[in-house]
């Protein structure tokens, strides 16, 4: 998505520990043009897919779910949410995702009432680095016995293990951008 | 707002604690056409003023701000971040909050560079309790020396001290469904 990868080397800054910061328009600060965008992007991708929900995780997958599904047909959008503490939650499913931007381990959960085994799962999230994130809502979708129909991620590195993981478990995967090398000097490369 | 109450009635549940638990349209699984709905609302409640962006608290906030944003002017959306880690980050508004719900303190960030003196920010939140959430919000504009021309409430429990509370600081504060009471055996009553 040209659009995306224009406005990622326009504002995107390239912080210490390969961290790319996009948190003046897809995280914390939210353009909501370009959210339209993104979700008028992955609605023409999977417009073909039956989906009854939209899977997601908090908090920078719900304003792009929200879009996508407005795309869509207004599916419901299901955002699982990350804790630290572990308490066990019998009314969750639950996996635990280690954080690859500040490197802390969280338990992610979706209550079972709200994915039904058979039901057809678009998972959508921000970004892709190792994966976790996105391992995570996948054990859960195999927990609930539901089927994901297709993985939509705004921005993926492609040089970290995280998109080869996910394409061995789950081959229909979309990115809108996928990022080849980047530097801290400021220089992106996309594939 | 007729339609919003019906919903609540139907939907929700009270839980021990006095806790209202809509996570079946609002968050956790998030209705999107219900989204758009309140959206619609808050958007014709604040259609006389001049909205630079709109404030809001992660998580159950962003898809309520979103959704209000795409019926005004697409404003941008930005989210206050909660963490419970106390690091000082000179680059933040910070404020503390105690959350109603589960009774952590947290810290309650906006970066600085989104808040720019002299702006007009509508804020807009879930729910108001106690009102931890909305004062942190309120004095982080005050840090950021913005103006706050609006504040949007889905949900108010009017018998908490919080919307008093809130009002006293701030007089214009819209809210789409007033508890008066609730009690466990599932009865609520709107003003």
């Amino acid at each position: 998505m040209k659009y995306l990868e224009d406005l990622i080397r326009e504002k995107g800054k390239i912080l210490p520990g390969d961290i790319l910061k996009v948190d003046s328009f897809l995280n914390h600060q939210i353009d909501v043009k370009v959210m339209s965008e993104i979700g008028k992007e992955f609605a023409s991708l999977f417009k073909e897919k039956a989906i009854d929900k939209v899977l997601t995780i908090e908090t920078s997958g719900v304003a792009i779910a929200q879009a996508t599904s407005l795309n869509l047909d207004n599916q419901p959008v299901i955002y699982a949410k990350k804790t630290e503490h572990k308490n066990i939650s019998y009314d969750c499913y639950m996996c635990s995702e280690k954080s690859y931007t500040n490197g802390n381990e969280y338990i992610v959960k979706v209550a079972k009432s709200y994915l039904n085994k058979g039901e057809n799962i678009l998972i959508i999230d921000d970004f892709l680095a190792n994966g976790e994130a996105l391992n995570a809502l996948l054990s859960i979708c195999k927990q609930a016995e539901v089927n994901v129909v297709g993985v939509g991620i705004v921005i993926a590195k492609m040089y970290q293990p995280g998109y080869e993981r996910i394409k061995k478990q789950y081959g229909d995967i979309e990115i809108l951008a996928k990022i080849k090398s980047m530097s801290t000097e400021g220089t992106i490369e996309f594939e």
